[in-house]
């Protein structure tokens, strides 16, 4: 920037730096690709994302399956948080953009926040060697429960399907599934403890993503330590969930629910 | 509901009514479609949209639409209202999610509205059969310039690669599109008055929705109305920026950007 | 502006004007007035208020009925749409803006905007000199209930104490009150048609309000108008709320409530 | 509770526990404290934000400097974060919530969080008998700042009338200001750094709000270590700059300001 002032290039110093999309020519580019090519070139959704948040053309295996992570977290049920709150705005009468926001704003540590918490915990891990039963262990000690492990209903005999199709695309077109098999192993372990410890979506969308980053050989160690830090994957649980909290909105308009009241019956006044 | 009440289905009435995604059983599906079906399938991101925001199974020349939409929209660099208040709270240090809310809560009548305006001026001018100079001269009565027409820069001899791609698609495989049609000829009119009042991508979506909904015979009048009253077509241009919206908040955070203060010598305290 | 460019007090356009708070020199000044004053002077909220929003220094009596405002308008309980969305995202984990933000956020038409309401609508029937029982019989016939009429307990012989204190309040302290008789008029015609259609606290303080406003003698017509219309009830509503909305927050943390999951009996999978 | 259901009290565990304002009656009451009490006794807007975050009546004294808390941080110009998105969202038609909300949401470590922080080093060092010298020294090893020390135009021979004026309030009629004391000593000790270091408003209410929680006595230690720990001060500033939020917006209204599209000069498209 001091080069470019000082060879005249720019006035003075701008306020603003910014780097994904640049919309001063005829047509918007998305890291550097004009929009029409991207249309030309079929890109899906995925790919979009890929240029817009990671700055690089991913290859098409690795975009798809951005894709799939977004189609599964898309909606999980009037009843979480976020959706609820979206509903309640809407029954409110108040815009889309309102309704969808009051529904993203629960999400955080405890409500969508896994996928991040997995991969981070996953990595740390994997990348100290620790063996999968002392990383349980230290995690017990500290009193943490493993991110990414556990469901309600699915247990060892009765797994998830989705996680199964995730694990099953990665094993076909991933160069390298270790932080999935470390994952893997992980899950191994807990279920001696107990029958519904497995691996669950969030668990293995977080490792998963981890090979993506480390496998297709796009990333240096610095940029791969960035998006975890920065916690990308929190990215596509928001975004994901967006079709879901829109959804609901519409929904409620669509039925011409009315104000929503909690019932006094169901508050403990303390 | 109370019909549902009095067979015993329901014990009591509930407080919240829902149909876009049921969570209660081993999977979540989605206007009843299992998600690992989805998956299995390989549906994309425009076919969850589709069960999610309209219940259907549309078929996938409607979805990839769909997708199409939300490319083209997901950025328009950082100088639009929503990407600079992204920006801004960002670089305040806050958390993905309200950096991203900063920038949606600006998307309204000025800044996104566009598109969905055009679909309902083009739908009432088109359902009331107004010739397209009536159209054009009954809004310019009003002091409403019609939303989708013009460009800072295209112009006749100059189009709009975008706008072309779409059509040429739609075009192609959408069984009819008489709403575009339309908007052509009132593009053909508005050109007559100047060289850059070309029909902009956001008429060319405007319009393209409306001949996906009525084309595909998949809904009845009411549902139509209900989706264009509702401004569906805001949701996909809010879904899609905010990718563009996420992929700004990461921006600045990667470049370790630090709190933004506006420049004192450009505000005049009046 | 244009002006100022030529006679060389601004150099360039500047990109925003802002008018109601300085804060180059060495302390910032509200509608003028150093802080410092404002604190030697004893200034109450209300009076800062009366500054930033209508850059007036309103006589005290005035100022306090804006804090009155405040303070009755603060909370209503957990159960009322923001409260709920503020408790929902406080138990998500949520950072104390993300969880105010989500309850203001359902505040509008039907939450909150009846005192707004009430305003703008006994301003247009007094100005239009309606009779009390025209203004009500035309608004049965457009079907909308008359907005700051009606109470679900209180009634003509059991008065809301609120009511009453601000009615003597203002009897006491404005120069006129001619809006508010006229709503006592109104109500006295409703309780002609059912018991409970008093004036209720939200009718009170909008059709004061609007007295409060026009005896002051300090704005113009056009002043009023624009108040009125761009809906500076709905800021002190806002405002107002806001304690409760934070003060609810605080209780959730407090309490270590868990994350909160709406029961799925409570609703009806349609 | 279970407990309670056992008895018979309760039927049914709720959902919900809620303990600072009850609207099941006549009239809510804010902490047990009916509200027309409330407006009888004359109670301020510093009284309400007692009862409902702190479910305590504190006395006049502290309640007159929550109010002057509130006050002094109400607004600080157009050119801060929080203002400028509200400005910016203003300009996009949005309504006023909206406009509110998208500048709160900048509100947070680098924007308004320095109070907060500034209360809890204070604390800290002061409750570990820190010397002054070893609490900078060891502050500026760990390469933190001390928040509520520093002034960009405030010096030594140019103090702020506004941290005097809340010096003599609080020795005037707090029982003790031994945390103010003690950061006037840091002060003291910064000052032979730079000249500028002084003890800034940020610091001087940080410090204050300790002595007023410590010395009025009606708080055990654990409630004033809650209070700390959630971080009540940075509700009180969301509190007061909603005021100048709130009043940006209606600025922006009143002159019918156009969207805001940051020029393209001032960014770097790196
Ligand atoms: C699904 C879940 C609630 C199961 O709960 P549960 O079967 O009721 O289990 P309990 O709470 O009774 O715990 C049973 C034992 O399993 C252990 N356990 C539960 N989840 C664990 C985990 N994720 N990792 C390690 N141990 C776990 C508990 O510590 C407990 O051990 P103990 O008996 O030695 O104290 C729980 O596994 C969980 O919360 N997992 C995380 C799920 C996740 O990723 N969620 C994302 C939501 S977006
Ligand atoms: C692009 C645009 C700014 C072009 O503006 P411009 O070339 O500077 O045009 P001007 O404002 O100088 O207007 C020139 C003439 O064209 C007319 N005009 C401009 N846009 C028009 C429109 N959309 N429909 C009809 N007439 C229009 C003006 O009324 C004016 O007519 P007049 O000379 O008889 O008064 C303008 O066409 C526009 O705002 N279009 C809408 C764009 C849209 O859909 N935006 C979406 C944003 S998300
Ligand atoms: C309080 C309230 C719900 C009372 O409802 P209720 O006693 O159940 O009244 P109902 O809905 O049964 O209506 C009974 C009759 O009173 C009429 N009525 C009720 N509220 C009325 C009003 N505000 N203005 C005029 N008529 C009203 C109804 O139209 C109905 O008339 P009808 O029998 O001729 O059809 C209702 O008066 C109301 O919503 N008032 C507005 C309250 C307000 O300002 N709320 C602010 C919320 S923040
Ligand atoms: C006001 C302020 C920007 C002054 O900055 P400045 O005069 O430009 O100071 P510099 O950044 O050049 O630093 C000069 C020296 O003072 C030190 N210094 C600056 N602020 C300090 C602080 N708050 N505590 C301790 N040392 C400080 C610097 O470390 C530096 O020391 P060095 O020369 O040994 O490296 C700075 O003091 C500050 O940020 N203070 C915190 C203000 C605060 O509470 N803000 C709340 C905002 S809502």
């Amino acid at each position: 920037l001091n080069i470019a002032v000082k060879n005249g290039k720019v006035r003075a110093p701008t306020h603003i730096v910014s780097t994904i999309c640049d919309d001063r020519g005829e047509e918007p580019t998305y890291a550097g690709v004009p929009i029409s090519n991207i249309i030309e070139k079929e890109f899906g959704v995925g790919d979009v994302i890929s240029l817009l948040w990671f700055k690089k053309n991913l290859p098409r295996y690795a975009t798809k399956f951005i894709e799939m992570c977004i189609i599964l977290c898309a909606d999980h049920g009037p009843c979480v948080s976020g959706a609820h709150n979206s509903i309640v705005t809407s029954r409110a009468g108040k815009d889309l953009v309102s309704c969808l926001v009051s529904g993203l704003l629960t999400i955080g540590p405890r409500f969508g926040g896994a996928i991040d918490d997995a991969a981070r915990y996953f990595k740390d891990a994997y990348d100290r060697q620790l063996k999968p039963h002392e990383f349980v262990e230290t995690m017990k000690k500290k009193g943490i429960r493993v991110p990414g492990i556990g469901h309600r209903i699915k247990s060892r005999d009765n797994r998830d399907k989705r996680v199964e199709f995730l694990q099953k695309y990665a094993r076909l077109h991933f160069p390298s599934v270790k932080y999935m098999e470390y994952a893997v192993q992980v899950e191994t372990y807990t279920l001696t403890k107990a029958n519904n410890l497995v691996l669950n979506v969030d668990g293995a969308i977080g490792s998963l993503f981890l090979d993506l980053l480390v496998s297709c050989a796009m990333f240096n160690q610095q940029e791969i330590d960035d998006i975890v830090e920065i916690g990308y994957l929190n990215g596509l649980f928001v975004l994901a969930r967006s079709i879901g909290l829109i959804g609901h909105t519409f929904d409620q308009k669509r039925l011409k629910q009315p104000l929503y009241r909690h019932p006094w019956e169901d508050v403990l006044y303390a």
